[in-house]
């Protein structure tokens, strides 16, 4: 069980963010990532599409003998997790839950705004999760689209990210926010400008960091976790494997190895 | 024959632009729209995933008994467009051929600038059209990916669009074209940005009267053309017809009808 990969997937390039912190925080265990660049994006689609990409996702993953299912992708965590935990015999963990976690012990004044794509903000799954854990939070929400295209464009530090990042901040900084979860995995590139926009006094939440580590929790308390070796990881996406890894350059530091091509069941 | 309805088919909503010039040049036909909102975007996919696409919902207009498809998307048009004539017994027409003919007559200086998605730039289609009609032709491409998502937020005329318009203007700027293609059913919404930056000498070229045009040309040469009564339009999604229905209101002039939910057999 120990020498099992963990899967991690995502509509598409993003989730490689969170790919970074899992082989930070857990250097030993393989990695196997799954783009699903044939269906991306899934922040604007049904939850009825994003179920059914996700189901045969974790059906591939969990083909190719994974301990733990890792489901990067906010939109997905958000509107197919309850759907995945019946249907995958595998354990499987969402990206919500840590970050909302996190969002709740780092608010002082209990205000807390959520950034997400159209599909996250929709299923209203952070205000949930964080009002189990604070019940009087106030929260705001906020659908940022144009964040994903602009991000894939490595446009993160040109004027015109400021500009529409200035836009959709516009009702987080009148919301007394001092906590802004940044609900997609792509949202992390643009940490800085956002900070500029924001100030310091608010704290930006990224998901990746909680998730690993509460990865990492999980394996140890089963006595799953690899002890020893190199992680080696491996990638898969869905549709154009050649600009997949070019883009994924943007997001990895480290040199990118092969990405296979696999066409998804549906 | 002349009561059959036509076909017209998009990655999503910005096909509309080219129904309505249909519905102006054509009034007594019926026309049949179908969005494939389930993989919108196309432009950022592989060929073989967008002739996938493009072939199933060939397929469903088929089985409408429609006498002519048009595929509105510029990315299908390139990609898929011999593949559709291959495989479909209906007429196919797209939308490179028209609207490289109308740039070849209306440059003067044979400096032509395509603005278009990836998967259309990566395609050649527009080039090779034009310099079929013109060999001397000097044409340069642009991808702007960030344009559509622009427009799906309805920010067309939002300081940002002007911002990211600029930068992808620049190369087509020093290029010296006088002839600007708009390659892509959204870009026209951006028309008045692009017309600020390019100035009142260079001439944008929009394919949707063009083809228009040519499917009336097309339908009355072959004795198919609908004579009398009012024409209707039938609307279909293959992804969340709520939404669809709701951004569709930024492109379409008139009241919307029903949008029905028709998922593609891939």
């Amino acid at each position: 069980m120990k020498k099992q990969p963990i899967g991690v997937f995502d509509s598409g390039l993003g989730g490689l963010t969170i790919l970074n912190a899992l082989h930070r925080e857990l250097p030993h265990e393989d990695l196997i990532y799954f783009g699903d660049t044939a269906n991306v994006p899934y922040g604007s689609k049904s939850k009825a599409a994003v179920t059914k990409f996700s189901l045969a996702i974790a059906r591939f993953l969990e083909s190719l003998g994974v301990k733990l299912i890792v489901v990067a992708c906010n939109t997905a965590s958000a509107q197919a997790l309850a759907e995945l935990r019946r249907r995958i015999s595998v354990p499987v963990m969402g990206v919500i839950e840590p970050g909302a976690e996190r969002a709740a012990q780092t608010s002082r004044n209990g205000r807390i705004a959520v950034l997400g794509t159209e599909g996250t903000v929709k299923s209203n799954a952070y205000p949930k999760a964080i009002l189990k854990r604070s019940p009087q939070a106030r929260i705001i929400q906020q659908a940022c689209p144009l964040f994903v295209p602009l991000v894939e464009e490595n446009w993160g530090k040109k004027p015109a990210a400021e500009l529409i990042a200035r836009e959709y901040m516009a009702r987080v900084q009148k919301s007394g926010a001092d906590t802004v979860i940044l609900g997609c995995t792509h949202y992390p590139i643009l940490k800085p400008v956002l900070r500029k926009i924001l100030g310091k006094h608010v704290t930006l939440v990224d998901s990746a960091d909680t998730l690993a580590q509460a990865a990492r929790a999980f394996l140890t308390a089963r006595g799953q976790a690899a002890a020893q070796g190199k992680g080696c990881v491996r990638l898969y996406a869905s549709d154009d494997p050649a600009r997949f890894k070019r883009l994924a350059g943007y997001l990895l530091p480290g040199k990118i190895g092969a990405v296979r091509l696999k066409k998804l069941d549906l």
